[in-house]
């Protein structure tokens, strides 16, 4: 599994299928039609080619703008998509076991679902593909088909080797923000939080916006817990606690970082001038001024693992699949940061060879 | 102390002092030289002429659209203020006992500051103003001068009499939400929430809409505490036990209400197209969604009470008080709702006197 970093540029991205009963395989579909007017990287849907060929077809009687149906190719290898990409989309084969009803979970097609994702870590461990996007999954499907994950993340993580420690970042135009804790009830973020968490968050935040995202020195801007920043710990001691001694070691670390700011007064125009990514306390702290920001180009990234992997910032859609009006946005932004922060990578990884040969 | 609702059409709106030190006599001053653009009512200022006379003076200074000092005319009564009000800003006098040095509190003036909120009150009940704006006050020092009160609502509250039940309202263009919990560390937030808080909270803010914003049948949108709803049950509780409760209790009062909603995905510019005002579970919840949205324009409006007071959604600013640069945004927006919140009042009172009688 030794290949990362050796030869990403020009390699295509790899997108997983998602679950074949949300929009995924549709809004894959809707990226390569829009490939050229977005820049977007090539890329290859690892995906059952019936399903792919299904969807097409159905796409163009909802879309009228459509004259064709979106023309597919099988590819044996990554290689390929180089030389399809401009003319089809190009497809891994990945079969399911059974037909798709769109909306309509199945947990018979739920190992196929997960073999997507390891087939796309293991071509960018093979070194064959830059970088991972994956569609959404629908877990509790997954969680009945023995996948004891709570979400893509982790599983990447688990894969990637056990002395990673996996970040969530969500970018939207015009805000960065990594949740320091995620998926848990409010009451438990509120007491997990730990400064030696948010050091180390930080710390790999501020590493990746600088490696795979350009920003030579990253500026963070880290939340209070409580309403008012605590307003001197008359509602509350996590700031004085927990975070402040957070930013003091972050400063040590040479780390350029403002807060505890009052959460409410950080996120408006104004405010996000003064940093690059907020380090946030708890899920919604970060999620809802992402999604009011850039409801349809919300980017997940996670960071501080070997692999450069993206996904889009919605779920499955379960609701509209079968609509045929699902928004590629987010999965295009997601598939466009895969393809920077893979080449960015790839020359950072340059220099330290030189550097250090 | 009953006069209220009698006669407010055409009554000025009484306008607080704000702690001298900070932003409020200055955004007032301000407020009343664009009157006519904003289509503000007419107001009156309770504070002292020679502070609001020096403040006049220093804006010129700065403010180059400004050819002459803004003429101040100090009143003996708020029925003056009709008379005055195209020409000069009318000044209800309440004297300091100390200069002002903008940006320094001094707490031999705290007493003034609070006294210009009593007085504020009496005007509304006793009929001679429609309503009341409070500019910010520092609660630090108030407390030292023996202010008991966490702020200006549970001031307020106290002095209308100890059966009512104040909510606070936060309003910007685009949303409208009430915090269910206000201040208070995030901890206690997540462990006082009750069934009973929300239903009373939330009945309220209906009420109020109707009565006083003039929606016929507001549509409420509940927020869920917890990430993604709880997901449920696998990220809390609340949701299940305590949120979802409520929302029947309202429906049975035949309110229309959706919910318990994902926090993070409600505040987008779809989402709030489905209802009229948000119930959120704490502070930071409804105010970074109001802070994003309108940071300029928002304004906290208190329901629940007998008289209509709102307020400026911003803190004293000592840190440009002397500036002369604070925006005078929010506190036009303020004095705007009071007026028609009052106005509105105002005819229901007529009709309802003209059904009962």
């Amino acid at each position: 599994m030794g290949k990362v970093g050796k030869s990403v540029s020009r390699l295509p991205v790899a997108l997983t299928m998602g679950d074949p009963a949300g929009v995924g395989v549709e809004i894959g579909i809707k990226a390569w039609i829009r490939r050229e007017a977005h820049h977007l990287p090539p890329f290859y849907l690892i995906a059952d080619p019936i399903h792919v060929q299904t969807t097409a077809r159905r796409l163009i009687e909802v879309d009228t703008r459509l004259r064709d149906v979106p023309p597919i190719a099988e590819i044996k290898h990554p290689r390929e998509v180089e030389s399809y990409f401009d003319r089809a989309l190009p497809v891994y084969p990945l079969p399911l076991v059974r037909k798709v009803h769109p909306g309509h979970l199945d947990k018979a097609n739920a190992p196929s679902v997960v073999k997507s994702i390891e087939q796309a870590i293991a071509h960018v461990f093979d070194g064959i593909a830059s970088s991972m996007v994956t569609n959404p999954i629908q877990k509790s499907v997954l969680y009945e088909s023995g996948f004891a994950y709570p979400g893509h993340t982790e599983f990447l993580a688990e894969i990637c080797g056990g002395n990673h420690l996996p970040v969530m970042m969500l970018s939207c135009p015009g805000l960065k923000a990594v949740p320091v804790t995620i998926h848990m009830p409010l009451r438990d973020a509120v007491s997990s939080l730990t400064t030696e968490m948010i050091v180390k968050q930080a710390s790999i935040a501020a590493s990746a916006m600088s490696r795979d995202l350009g920003y030579k020195a990253p500026r963070l801007a880290v939340a209070s817990l409580n309403p008012h920043a605590g307003e001197g710990g008359e509602m509350g001691t996590a700031e004085k606690e927990i975070i402040q001694p957070a930013i003091g070691q972050l400063r040590d670390q040479g780390i350029t970082v403002i807060g505890p700011l009052p959460a409410d007064s950080m996120f408006h125009e104004g405010a996000r001038r003064n940093y690059d990514v907020a380090i946030c306390m708890y899920h919604d702290q970060a999620l809802i001024p992402v999604k009011i920001l850039g409801f349809e180009y919300g980017v997940n990234i996670t960071l501080g693992l070997p692999i450069v992997r993206t996904s889009p910032d919605h779920g499955t859609a379960l609701d509209i699949a079968g609509q045929y009006q699902a928004n590629p946005q987010s999965l295009m932004s997601a598939l466009g940061f895969a393809g920077l922060m893979a080449s960015r990578r790839k020359k950072i990884t340059e220099f330290e060879v030189q550097k250090f040969e």
